[in-house]
């Protein structure tokens, strides 16, 4: 178990040193075998997605040709942010192996806790402005025409 | 306004009828000005983070060179999902426009719904099991070295 942690902090602080993203590392294990190792890559690829776990969810699915990786489990340095953590459950993983609480994110400057508490709050107490019922019966009907063709869910 | 939903609502139907993934569509706005317009691809791209908020986040990224979108706004069919949502608080948007909410999601047998409650459970008692302080000492050095280092939050 503690091969897979190390090589998601050896992969986390490569990150570092090359400059990638925020110190965060992630390994995605199949059967007792590393299917792939990441880190966060926010600042490379100019995407505010590429953590370490998304980006480890998604070259593993990549990787394997499925989008669900129910047999399958994930190391990672510090707790999952919320879209993370949301990310493992769309991801349907098996497992999950935390380093770091939130906390220690939060005490570098991370945002993660925060987010974690603004995702209770009703829309109208966010920090960003959220509106609703913009054209919601044409909305609605997207549904009814996925469902009248019968598409599948994941 | 209806514009942007509109388009999102079109890109939604697209994709609903290419299966390309679920019925949800979303639009990125700056100035007054489309972006981009993306919908729901987990299907197609085998990847269960490519739902319409992320990719249109990834997406407007790419096309503006940055990881931050403060000056844009989010027109989306449907109520975010967590991962989206924190998406959107990473990315840093303005704005959100949401049509339908969560529970038409939950109705069609979508599970952001039930995602949002497993994100305020404490670890133990969450769906996934998770295990946490796995190498907690070598993981929190990684942020001392990221500290060290001066390098940027985000």
């Amino acid at each position: 178990m503690n091969d897979f942690m190390r090589l998601a902090i050896e992969s986390a602080r490569q990150g570092v040193r090359d400059n990638d993203g925020g110190p965060f590392g992630a390994c995605l294990v199949r059967g007792g075998e590393m299917v792939i190792v990441e880190h966060n890559t926010v600042l490379r690829d100019q995407d505010p997605t590429a953590h370490a776990e998304v980006n480890a969810i998604r070259a593993a699915c990549r990787k394997l040709g499925t989008f669900s990786l129910g047999d399958c489990e994930l190391y990672t340095t510090a707790e999952p942010c919320p879209m993370c953590l949301a990310a493992i459950y769309w991801s349907r993983l098996a497992r999950v192996h935390i380093g770091v609480s939130r906390d220690v994110a939060a005490q570098f400057g991370f945002d993660d806790a925060r987010f974690y508490i603004e995702l209770r709050l009703p829309l109208e107490e966010r920090a960003i402005p959220f509106t609703k019922d913009a054209m919601r019966e044409e909305c609605h009907d997207v549904f009814r025409y996925w469902k009248n063709l019968n598409r599948p869910l994941y």
